[in-house]
């Protein structure tokens, strides 16, 4: 599959994951909780439908694939390469009519992460990145992603969901780095990686992560000229703890603080 | 001056500001310290540049009005009516590149909050409340804003900025009410009482306010229904400590709480 039909099948996957959503979102039809053990958890049936959606579009464009998904169960392909969707990441913004979710699609080939897409239905925003770069869409509008040069923690923009995301053991690593940066912002899910992308910001970091919840991510960051992995250093494609930087030197930067 | 003459000028005050807030976000321009003190307090040529553009409608439409403004020194009106102007809400937002920042309009009448906006210039999604109620406008969408009936802070969904917002003696008011409801969200600003308006979320609770934060608000959560007091039950108008609700009850529950 060349590179033009790949991404087709991207944009083609993300605009009916887009369709499916928009109809749910901030109307009476949207709550509603996953499990019965009392746990807080939303899911929609904006997020099933969206995958399914999604997932109809890649077993037309391409049968041989695997598919992972938050919804369903695992489809097992015949070549290397996994799709990973996250078709609602943040359903807590979409419970309360945040327009900060999005859909997430990421393509694994040989479990590395190769082309990714984060999109955002309600404003129109779609970042997406493979190894010829990354990219911002939106109507007519269509630019080159990159990330920002700041170097030193004082000067670093950061955000991260919710200070609640940190484990006992994690917190004193995550606030040693929030102490450290000129501003820290909660409250974004994806879309902070997104924006780490667009040159907006400095540094995400999260923790308890899925894989579907950063796949897709990461080829957007790297295209755009940033870094994320574990916060070990290993690969970020397992999810876990994660640091995502616009570039190596604030990378170095906030790993040391994550060491404390 | 008459209601449809008045709501003209809001309007087209808002789409001034819009206008002048657009080139900035998301620029490399968009950053700038205020002050000398060391203490972050982001400003942008953007929140000058809009606050100009919504006081030169409001001199040009209603001369005899007095304003009040973020950005520059109060204008003395000549009769009972004063505008109170945030031109960015919300500036860590405007900073790090998230649609969740606003412009804040509002008019005071002998003191009373009688009209009031919130503009999101990325989104396009303008909230409006007055004496005939409240309503959202999208392009060519129009609706009628209305809070929920949530009765119970277990059921209830509820958004602030930040928990850094509280100082020591407030903190634990806030904790006990965040450990209350069913979800509590943050980072929202003033982007938040638009959702309660809209019957997105059922609170939203802030401390260490000025009045231009909530001003143009009142009017807004009101014209849908809702409830929105000091901490203490007076009214929301001074800033402070702020406590918005989608109706009585679950205003009541969460005073409750936040008396602990």
């Amino acid at each position: 599959m060349d590179r033009p039909a790949l991404q087709s099948a991207f944009h083609q996957a993300a605009d009916a994951a887009g369709a499916a959503i928009r109809p749910y979102f901030r109307s009476r039809f949207s709550t509603g909780d996953k499990g019965s053990d009392g746990v807080f958890d939303p899911v929609t049936e904006a997020d099933r439908a969206a995958e399914e959606a999604i997932r109809a579009v890649i077993r037309e464009k391409c049968p041989e694939d695997g598919i992972v998904g938050e919804e369903f169960p695992p489809h097992q392909g015949t070549n290397s390469r996994v799709w990973v969707i996250d078709p609602i990441d943040g359903t807590r913004s979409f419970l309360c009519g945040v327009p900060l979710f999005g859909t997430i699609i990421g393509l694994l080939d040989k479990g590395r992460p190769v082309a990714g897409l984060f999109d955002q239905p309600f404003t129109g925003e779609r970042f997406f990145g493979d190894a010829g770069g990354s990219w911002f869409l939106r109507g007519d509008e269509h630019s080159r992603l990159g990330t920002r040069s700041t170097r030193t923690l004082a000067d670093a923009l950061m955000m991260t969901t919710s200070p609640h995301l940190f484990s006992a053991e994690e917190r004193p690593c995550y606030s040693a780095l929030e102490a450290s940066v000129r501003l820290a912002r909660y409250g974004a899910d994806g879309y902070a990686y997104a924006l780490l992308a667009a040159g907006q910001i400095d540094l995400v970091v999260e923790a308890g992560l899925q894989p579907y919840d950063i796949v897709g991510l990461i080829p957007v960051i790297e295209g755009a000229g940033g870094i994320v992995t574990a916060w070990d250093g290993s690969s970020a494609a397992q999810g876990g703890r994660v640091l995502a930087a616009a570039n190596p030197a604030i990378h170095a930067a906030a790993m040391e603080r994550l060491r404390v």
